[in-house]
């Protein structure tokens, strides 16, 4: 999601200074529109959803699995951290399956639904020391990649991982974090538990683009995630808002 | 070398049936070559030999780095080898420093000579079961990537690993091996040692693009290379013309 030289840059810092296992995922969206512009190549739209073309795979192959994830990997590694890039077919670490066409008849092309996170495998190399930099591609039958969407893919890694660590789950995004007043970034809601978070919802100040975000992160929290923090990239390791059950 | 999809797919079949601990070096140029065209990215030429732009460096990092990485991968996963792509910055496994401007004043751009692989990092993935499948992007300072002749990757990664373990470097080209007679196929001369060598260049069998690959063979013995095969991919585990000192 935060594809601005210095916005990741500062991420990254903040990420190489956290202590402990970790894990990053990113996206690359903006770069891959960019690369699919130059090549001539156009994006199909279905029901304000984008449709992912063997073509445009092509180009997400090579926007997240090459151009974005290799910038974080250079740049993690230049800083002293042990990062090591993956997709989903890199040890096979993400199993995915080609999302079936809706009943309405959309059929939204090589978009893969998470089937298997092998959390043994990322434990293996969190044991030895390394952190696993996670393109938003999953490995489906027939040696195919399939698009899959990066908060997901984050989701889906903190659920697994949570058998065996004791795991935080952030996403980083524009915002301080959940605001109490959308026009004020400085009204984040430190805490959100289910009761509070029914509160939120009663009152409308939870809405829109935010209710998916937060009932994500509630599902992560019931299958096990410690807690889930939604927070800008600047602010990373601390601040923002925290979630727990 | 090898971008046609039913050639790649013959060679992988070999490959993933090759008994032991293995590294994959790939290359990408034609697909770079492709996709820059597509992108509208101009070749830079300079005595014949390319110059990597900027630009250029990007569309290698999306096409070696991803593409082809991630398609060499994939199948390899689907094939039950326990895959797993690199580039030099992975693991910082392969350092490098961008080639200084010539005498000549030719500036080849952002093109890297080798200067270290991580030979242990190498060793830990491989004594885990894990196949590293090598793109040819080396980590030079400031967390650039470079442009790195994918040869000279397999051979650098050879040498690092002769200390470990008793390795062999194979060469995968369009022919079935060096030839004896450059027009027949089946002239393959099955093994080639230093005295042969000296015979073959002497009878003026062996001439132009070949010497550089054998040079660099007999380098790579000399530097603890157990044996160096230069093969056809389909014949990839028997077959070719292996070197020994």
């Amino acid at each position: 999601m935060v594809e601005h030289d210095d916005t990741l840059r500062q991420l990254l810092e903040r990420f190489a200074s956290l202590e402990g296992a970790k894990i990053l995922v990113h996206g690359g969206g903006r770069t891959a529109t960019e690369v699919a512009r130059n090549m001539g190549i156009e994006t199909q739209m279905v029901g304000g959803r984008r449709i992912t073309s063997p073509a445009m795979l092509r180009v997400f192959t090579m926007v997240y699995g090459g151009l974005v994830n290799k910038h974080i990997v250079s740049s993690l590694t230049a800083m002293g951290v042990k990062a090591l890039g993956l997709t989903g077919a890199d040890l096979g670490v993400i199993r995915g399956h080609r999302r079936p066409v809706t009943p309405e008849g959309v059929d939204y092309g090589l978009v893969g639904d998470v089937d298997a996170v092998d959390a043994g495998s990322l434990a293996l190399l969190l044991k030895g020391g390394i952190t696993p930099v996670v393109a938003p591609l999953t490995l489906g039958a027939d040696a195919q990649l399939l698009n899959t969407n990066a908060d997901t893919i984050a989701s889906q890694v903190a659920k697994a991982m949570a058998g065996l660590y004791d795991t935080t789950l952030v996403f980083c995004f524009e915002k301080k974090g959940v605001l109490s007043d959308p026009g004020d970034e400085d009204s984040v809601i430190a805490h959100i538990d289910p009761p509070r978070y029914r509160e939120l919802q009663e009152q409308g100040i939870v809405s829109g683009g935010m209710l998916p975000k937060l009932d994500n992160s509630f599902e992560a929290l019931h299958a096990g995630v410690s807690r889930v923090v939604i927070t800008r990239h600047d602010h990373l390791g601390d601040g923002g808002t925290t979630m727990t059950l």
